[in-house]
């Protein structure tokens, strides 16, 4: 099993190897999986090309790396504006996802499942008040894929810098601004000491599905009980893994706010407005592309429609009401 | 494996007996789990203590309904104004959770974990409009358990009544009120035939845990590869059960909306104030009980208002300005 993240990077390294042990012992070692970190034995961003040609039998990353094979991938991890992670779960596991993935990516010889998810993101790391939309412009920040293509769109100049080379990049001025993730993984990589601002929510990833890449020829060779094995496998690190980041970032926002006095804030109501409005616009673009992309995004949009309809009567209502009911505000 | 549910009650019951056959299947037959609905061997509410005696090996339920037992099992499952699916699986998988269900549960002679969550709930049906908390006054509901101690705190008149009895009760006017699950399994007992208004959000379950419960000596019997099993297989369905009520939730508000025009509505936002009010004082009431009540309250209490501290700029950020920009809106 080759990865994208390190072996070692909590949450998304480590849940990977956690479900490569979990598939070992399930099996009782008649299916060994060996976890390779990313660049061990191919780089991050190549394991969808070495699991398809059978380099590796499997990998673990985020589908939306791999818009360059077919900009629709994006759907079953994240699109700006798009799905929380229940509402991911929802549409690939019973609302006919699952179906469409296998269906784009039978022709790359691969079969994924959702194994893992960071749940809601922040907005990101900012060296400058965005106050309204004119902000963004020349605004330069690491956010890649269609979240950049939105910022771009916006007037500012999104860029792509690996995740080694953040810190200096903002402690240096070359960027003004970053994502990387959320809570848990920014506070280990210390992008408070480099920035005045933690701008929340994430207009762009809601809930991005991660999975688990498997070469199809591979996968059909199994047992029905090896199949099921890998299957049940997935689905356990898919709970556990966003539990996980829940869990951890709620304790790290209380160190970033009451440790490092970090500055957090939402982004202001226009800025949002904006954001959720090209967002939509690149979405639709996305779902344009060709056959297999516009049902898979006519699938996708509506859902997520309906699931706007009901979420103010429940989720959103529920949430909603509680904070506005503290005891303590 | 007995249960509360019948087998065929959608999402509960299915869930359930898939869990059992994951079981099973994981094993291949080493460890054969039988399912047997509510009523079969023992009564639905009498499980916990089957299973405690070992009369059963295992039971699927909700720790809600073992408040006669010890009040805290409250906690493992849902409480007034408490913590949604996402949170609660955060809690007991990554934050202290599991270690104090395991010490409430150890004296019954008894394990549990995780197994299926039915997500937010409505608020349920009524034949009375709530305009203001005065409507409550005298307002005969099904709601059970601690959700019901709140109504009636606030002059209303909580009713226990089996499921099977909630269609004719509500029909013939010997309750004005009831909250049975979600719109997925409300629409199939026809609800929307007998009432005027569909109110949500619920505020008494944002996120129900469901327990696979398993008698400690059992367990404790069982090779580490079995125990691993019935773990993998729980995590596994928590997962899959909250997704697919999710997705069926959603289809089934379209059609209530579409087909029978069902009038879904939101409770004003000062009925809520009330209902989220009341919930605190009913639930910090059960955190005193006795010293593990508190300790179990005091965790739980301080993840909940941590996660409520981080939703603004997370979850609840995101799902609001998604809601207020809709492009159709």
């Amino acid at each position: 099993m080759v990865m994208t993240w390190q072996k070692t990077l909590p949450g998304l390294g480590t849940g990977a190897v956690r479900l490569a042990k979990r598939i070992t012992a399930l099996s009782e070692g008649k299916l060994e999986v060996l976890p390779y970190g990313g660049g061990e034995l191919v780089p991050p961003l190549e394991i969808f090309d070495a699991v398809s040609q059978g380099t590796a039998e499997m990998g673990h990353s985020s589908p939306y790396y791999w818009l360059n094979k077919h900009t629709a991938s994006a759907f079953f991890c994240a699109v700006p504006g798009g799905l929380t992670a229940q509402e991911q779960n929802a549409w690939v596991y019973f609302a006919g996802g699952q179906q469409l993935w296998d269906k784009l990516y039978a022709p790359f010889g691969l079969r994924a499942f959702p194994a893992g998810n960071t749940g809601a993101q922040m907005g990101g790391w900012f060296n400058r008040e965005i106050k309204t939309v004119d902000d963004l412009k020349g605004l330069k920040m690491r956010i890649p894929g269609l979240a950049g293509e939105v910022l771009n769109l916006l007037g500012g100049s999104s860029q792509t810098i690996s995740p080694q080379e953040l810190f200096t990049s903002m402690q240096s001025g070359v960027i003004d601004a970053l994502e990387w993730v959320g809570p848990w993984n920014d506070l280990a990589l210390g992008f408070h000491k480099v920035s005045k601002y933690y701008y929340g929510p994430g207009f762009h990833e809601a809930g991005p599905m991660l999975e688990l890449m498997v070469n199809k020829a591979a996968f059909e060779q199994l047992s029905p009980e090896l199949q099921r094995i890998i299957k049940v496998a997935c689905a356990a690190e898919n709970d556990l893994m966003a539990a996980e980041y829940y869990a951890n970032n709620v304790r790290a926002m209380q160190v970033l706010r009451n440790d490092h006095s970090t500055d957090v804030r939402s982004f202001p109501p226009e800025v949002l407005k904006s954001f959720f409005k090209v967002s939509e616009e690149v979405v639709a673009n996305v779902g344009s592309k060709d056959a297999l992309a516009k049902e898979i995004y006519e699938s996708y949009a509506g859902f997520r429609k309906a699931s706007m309809a009901m979420t103010p009567v429940m989720e959103l209502g529920f949430l909603q009401a509680r904070n506005q009911n503290r005891s303590d505000a």
